[in-house]
């Protein structure tokens, strides 16, 4: 009989361990999905088109962008091109705040709403334009991502400064509820 | 004897399974209170009563308030008068970053200095203006709400643009050390 | 038999109990280490050693700086001279934010690149610079850091403004993976 009561204990513990380890693993996050962000800065005249505005010009004080700022509200979309399935917004800021490399700093959110995701990943973090991926942090969500944690990485996909980019989101949770 | 050793470590496990459950349900925080956010912002005059200030124009490119920041040392109360108990202050920064629609984003912390509560919740995340209710991500704290992770409900109370705003900020930890 | 199952499965329970018992103990971080932030602001000549600039002038609406905003690439260092060891660089942005003190809040990541530590630290919060010593909160971080957690609490070590100013930053991790 103590024999049973103790293989169900275990059985208990056994998703903490796990739920425990996998938190551990970078290579295994609990969702796992990637967007794509475009964005097009207004040049003047592309009022329609244009998905993002320069606030503060650079100071150029050093030849790397240093001080520039840009408020977005951008579209994503789950394939690469821009016309591809809109799932929903990255809206946001970005500055430039490297010295002797162009690099920048992101403080946005992520608001999906397709069928597949509703809800918003709140992020953070350093985009070191010079390494071909980085890391940022997700540090929150609401909706499908209530309390979410984990790493969004970029990848730089099409650059056309100053009037278009891309970057593949590459967003990975490692505490979901 | 073993039998015993087994309902002890059962009862052991208990605390992890109920404190992991309590984690996943948005219904129920393990902190939570209502605070009022007053924001009266600077026109020229009101050095006195003013508690933000715009930092930076909108860029007028379109008809959202897109690209104006305001930074802000708000007074917190416990009831929705600005004239009841002051428990803290909100410092930090909203700046405009919708396109089609009048929508801001925030970041800021609240800093609570009463018989009630004495610490800081770090807050950021977006508030679309158009939805009745909002959420922000807590992504920490430090004194009594040290190391707190949750989310901020806003609802707005009063808008007398420019001049005064109110919101209510539903505060739900569910991350309590 | 089972006594032995049952040794087993409380020895297994073991590190959840203490893994969680240690992230409630603020005295208990699970990495500790001190870094010392120099910022020289830009002040028209110093193109080389300068490691920060002003992108927003204060409002002078008040006499604490408000709204003044700056944006920075800082070195960090183990000792706290300047000339000391370089262990990485601190790259964000600070604004003042306090109305009848002056006080600024902080967005920034610690990108650390030495033999001790490679990885990103992303940190948000209140510099109350009328108090000796302020909480932020460390909100994620990547490599050697990965999904970290905790609290760096500043101390003004220096201050020479506007040329030059140091804090020390004690780096406390509370969430270590």
């Amino acid at each position: 009989m103590q024999k049973y009561i103790c293989i169900v204990l275990l059985l208990l513990a056994f998703p903490f361990i796990f739920s425990h380890a996998k938190r551990t693993n970078p290579d295994k996050p609990c969702k796992h999905f990637t967007v794509y962000y475009h964005t097009v800065i207004f040049n003047g005249t592309n009022t329609a088109n244009a998905t993002a505005a320069v606030v503060r010009e650079p100071t150029k004080f050093w030849n790397t962008s240093f001080g520039q700022m840009v408020i977005f509200d951008s579209p994503l979309t789950k394939g690469q091109s821009l016309l591809s399935t809109p799932i929903g917004r990255a809206q946001g800021l970005y500055f430039y705040d490297m010295k002797m490399r162009v690099g920048s700093w992101f403080a946005y959110s992520l608001l999906f709403n397709s069928t597949e995701h509703k809800g918003i990943i709140n992020i953070m973090g350093a985009n070191l334009m010079h390494e071909e991926t980085r890391d940022l942090s997700i540090v929150g969500g609401t909706g499908d991502f209530f309390m979410a944690r984990g790493i969004v990485t970029f990848r730089t996909e099409d650059v056309d400064i100053p009037r278009y980019f891309r970057l593949q989101m590459d967003v990975k949770l490692y505490e979901c509820y």
